[in-house]
């Protein structure tokens, strides 16, 4: 467990997807000591023998890297920017490795906040489950300095199976990001149409599935959302409709910013509202099918 | 060549597609007699010691199949319809068997109509490009009544790799094929607005290709037409705007029909406007790409 | 009851449109003969004293014009193209006074095909209820070659409180009128969702409907619309649920065949089909109202 | 000058809007204090012998009532909640009238905060232009506890022609005002969309305005906005696409919030990202009838 290239690392956010990512950090034998606001979730850890800090200034002194896992922009702002956070006790040529999904305009302030204070920010969004987190099959979309991103090669290599390098400026990593669930929301909605289609001409949802999934679309994406269309087993989520709504926001502001239009994002960004209003929040996103069905008249 | 279950086949369509089918018929031992308006496209069969039919009338006397792959509904209709037609000329027990897109309402009413004069329609859409109908490698969506679909199983296994029966009424196989081009024309336009946003904070579309085709996206419809995207490679068009758009219309008039709102559809439907009033009419349906990054200011 | 301009009308389509404008030329003292399939509606016109012709030839025979006042492009098809119809019975230089709602397409086609037998073809859809049409209180919105729309002016006078002149292409008119149409419809959408919008946070609808029509929107669309949005009165259509989509179908056609992406069309049509598939479509079109708040999960 | 009900008032904002409602009062006779960070925006009030803060704690302290009329969010923010603001200096007992356009969730959260120090929020948003402040011409929505809208009537009398009261919760004002700018950007997308329907058929985008105006559509709405579409008079903005698209922002953000599905409004929302990428920011936001005319090929 010991490492010749070891780094000191702070490590804040200790969710489903946080643990396996700090436990695969610890045991490749990184000096790493842990914070979360929600203290039953760092017992574990403090079982296992890894340091626990008690402050997040505490997580991020003296540290190379301090890696955050946060839930959303708030939290992250917050863990940032207050006195006591991670700007104001993390050492000169330390990097903020920030991989949760954020907004485009946050990781840009917090970027040139920490510039100011001679740290560096880079942005390091995943790919996947937290399954694939405990096993550091991750997929990561990694931007910033250089440098900086050479320097935590070490800790994308234990945390995931690939690392892309999305170019100099953190907030491309988030685009990046961004996108491909955007890719994602859009494949759901067009799934939820296209089903409603053939089943208003006497078809079973099956056989589209077979189609899509034996032909142009044999990808994950449909082939797992298309399952839960096809089976309505919106009750065991995935990822859920709010968690989806989380996301298409940070989508449309990032849009808003750079100034596109996304007409098939809004379509999907509408269903996730209308689901909302129905009382699914927490259903399985890919229940904007059953939205669209009810539309139709199905059901 | 000669083929103890041959079947007595009529076939009208000799183009890209319906050329290759037709020769695979022809090659496994079939009767078969084929027809073109266009002559010239007539003449490989002729000379290959294929029956060349001069009418419509002609190529489908007598036989216990008449397969279509016909370019659009009106020509269906009238190939069907006119005195002198298949109606009209098919023995009583024939089966049409109709392998082009058509609109559902189109296929409804051919198949009453066949019914009325004791034939049977089956309809057969396929998926799948014209080398891929050379070799027999078609994908295939049947549905009819099950013994007339029966009865086209040496057919179906001598164009296509694959044969999925969908049911017993004609327009759901219909209902299938487009949905699939449904799926793949809001994947296309996903796309287009995927790498708008990512261009938009300084990510090459390589990237977000590799991201993801190598992830939840790695699927021929992403493959293929996110490459095209990515080389904007437009000229050397797979699939035409034009024809992209008529296959969309045809699902706006099955979405009409059915009562079905189709809001990624229509976002899509758009762009193809746009491109075709732009002169892109004859291009990749892909172009809706630079469509979508021409309403962003980029280029 | 005499007239010196008098013309020698023929008049097909006693709805509940043509039935009132009938009667105008009628007291114009025009030599009028009007035709419907449905024989009821021609009783009281013989009653009172009009010529009602058998067949569309007789009304078409030796007629200066034929007014057609029907309610779809098949129908009008029909009665212009059919052996023994307007086109065969009216004499050269005979001018078709096609007052319907129709699609571009068809406008076009009928102006070429009475051209060819040189007669004319002059589009004067109208805007306005039977109460108007009673009255001879319409707008009309004429197009076609001048000289006989000039011609036709004694009639505009009769049926019209004014009449615009939209040049000399027949579909002109009826691009106005689907233009006008798709304004009112484009219209009752943004209300339907701006009346959801304050809902939600708390204010009556009535308020948003005082503000609207003693503001900016103080026009007859808002206020009565508005008005049975505010009522829920939509058992009493005005214009029902399916005529809407049949004049939207019209539009998108027009938009279709002018490669016009039409993003407000498309979200009230697919509204209009929520609507129809959910058991509306004899209600008020304003209906779509209740579609939005039911999205909204209101009521 | 003198008014026995006057009331001591603190006014906050005197940009083109604010300036005219802050001499409105003055002229009415109340005591009035005026603050702008600007210091050039008050030389005209002190040299009128109006009293001018040089803080905004100054412009509370022992007011019976403070208006602000402020740009955006985030100032009106700062200005409430900072140390030596509004919540800090304004009495117990004191009115924070508020009467820019802001959003639902901001005043949510300044009604709960000023609740907290015993004062009272009324939101009171303003319709209408400059010159409507200048004459107390605007339109008032006003909303919140039943008896501090009474005691601003005096205001409001001088400020407006008209004032609605919308009830008791001050954010049912905002999601008036908000509908409101909702119903108009849609009333100009609309207009964008039918003009290029005509267009494209030969008709000239006068005789559609005619039509529109004296006709279903004859509200300032249609005529200021389909004039300037018409004229093409981008340049002399009355409202500016960038002012738009801050509202439209609201709107979407009060959409959100109340999961409200909006497609009207994502289509002009979209439309107005087009135009400032396309470099028409400043222009009058009319000007997305341009975009609109662009995407069809137009000009």
């Amino acid at each position: 467990m010991s490492n010749p290239n070891k780094l000191k690392v702070g490590f804040y956010g200790l969710g489903r997807m946080g643990r396996g990512m700090a436990r695969r950090i610890f045991g490749d034998g990184h000096e790493i000591i842990v914070y979360d606001v929600v203290r039953a979730q760092t017992e574990e850890f403090a079982a296992a023998g890894v340091k626990v800090a008690s402050t997040i200034g505490e997580a991020s002194a003296g540290r190379d890297v301090v890696v955050t896992m946060l839930p959303d922009d708030a939290v992250l702002n917050g863990v940032v920017l207050d006195s006591g956070g991670i700007r104001a006790s993390m050492p000169a040529g330390g990097i903020h490795l920030a991989m949760g999904t954020h907004g485009i305009a946050t990781i840009r302030a917090l970027a040139a906040a920490h510039a100011e204070t001679k740290q560096v920010l880079v942005a390091a969004p995943v790919l996947g489950r937290p399954d694939l987190a405990a096993t550091g099959q991750l997929g990561i979309v990694a931007a910033g300095p250089p440098e900086a991103v050479t320097q935590c090669e070490p800790l994308f290599k234990v945390m995931g199976r690939q690392t892309l390098e999305a170019g100099p400026i953190p907030e491309s990593a988030l685009a990046i990001k961004l996108a491909n669930n955007f890719l994602l929301g859009c494949a759901i909605e067009a799934m939820a149409e296209a089903f409603s289609l053939v089943r208003k001409y006497g078809v079973a949802p099956e056989v589209l599935y077979h189609v899509m999934t034996e032909g142009l679309f044999s990808a994950p994406a449909y082939r797992v959302y298309g399952k839960i269309i096809v089976d309505e087993s919106y009750d065991k989520p995935g990822f859920t409709t709010l968690l989806g709504l989380k996301d298409f926001n940070l989508i449309m502001a990032a849009a808003d910013m750079g100034r596109i239009p996304l007409p098939s994002g809004n379509a999907f960004r509408d269903r996730l509202l209308s689901a909302i209003a129905h009382g699914e929040g927490e259903k399985d996103w890919a229940v904007v099918a059953r939205e669209q069905a009810s539309t139709c008249g199905l059901d």
